[in-house]
């Protein structure tokens, strides 16, 4: 079932705050735009497609969200870095449960210091998305399928 | 004559299919999202600024797409790659014949086996999309104009 | 406050026209996207995040866009060079002055002649928009925030 402009416009606004909070933080505030129980998912787009089960980054709650955000600035070694998304095409629909089911082209450009901006990742999202008792949405499942075969050596941050 | 929300969000609709199918197939359904006489232009922006007629690619009938689309699957030799669009910045308008005249800019990122996601093409589409008897959108004509001066040496998918 | 739809696909056309001038031109049609009175300023994101003021290109008013814009055309020597903008994940809310304050991410990829497209700059606008007597949108302030902490030697074109 297709959504009413109201509600295509917050599915847009959740990915909007999705990005911004990764790209400019802060990060602490990323786990909040996820349910409690919520699934998330980093998946090589060969595994994905073979219906292999391994993910590179796997997270069964927001607990398990919010020690990520804590690993990345207390604990991974890492170099300084920016990141900035573009998440487009997004298609969304109402499934027979009352949650929409969305789907999103993303990229993400990493900026090192000192240096020029390339290209990081793409792919798609595969996500699950639920209405809160207070009408706010979250991500209930998130499936970030990113198309290199290449596993990235160092994905720090969230995708 | 600008769009009504309804056929807005049509368009962008349109756009968020082509992409999908290029990126995550099934590539077949591609030439579905064209109508039988459809006009499809891949052109360097050189030549178009000129206004030489030259084009990469020229289909002229969904017929030719369906050839290209077993083309890409059965004859011409090329590495495996995934490819991802961003179809973003449309702007779309009804003209007097009761077309859509419609302008995006596209970006496409190339991920070849065991290498990092590169760039591939950018550009924008010059597009006339017309609704069918049953209410959907086709793209009637489309330019394909990337910016860059090089002919890429494979063009293997659409763009 | 949130805008209405009407309000919200103003702001979405007015990010369109600004890619479109600024990659397919005319480009002296650049400054009319402003007020008289504008403000616009290119700010590498280290500076802006540690409340440094210093821009890497600032205009305190439409003449000295225009200025700039006939620098690019007349004055400054540079190869020939096209660019793509892809702007994306707008988040638009109405402040109490009757203003619109916008935030968006964008991607500007660079082609140089003979070569091929590549990632020239990423980073978001913090954007001050009002509306004019005639209803519609300008650029009151526009600040460009590049990620990039190298200063690209050659910003020819506005961001």
């Amino acid at each position: 079932m297709s959504l009413d402009f109201a509600q295509q416009r917050r599915v847009e606004d959740l990915y909007t705050d999705y990005a911004r909070v990764l790209d400019d933080g802060p990060l602490e505030q990323w786990p909040e735009l996820f349910t409690e129980d919520c699934l998330y998912l980093v998946i090589p787009r060969d595994n994905y497609d073979k219906g292999l089960p391994m993910a590179v980054m796997r997270c069964e709650s927001r607990g398990m969200l919010e020690d990520r955000v804590r690993a990345v600035q207390e604990t991974i070694m890492h170099e300084p870095r920016y990141l900035r998304h573009q998440i487009t095409n997004i298609s969304a629909t109402q499934n027979e449960d009352g949650l929409i089911d969305a789907i999103a082209n993303y990229s993400v450009f990493e900026v090192l210091d000192g240096e020029l901006p390339r290209v990081f990742s793409v792919g798609r999202y595969l996500d699950r998305i639920c209405t809160t008792a207070d009408g706010t949405l979250r991500f209930q499942e998130k499936r970030v399928i990113y198309d290199s075969v290449l596993v990235p050596n160092t994905i720090v941050y969230p995708l």
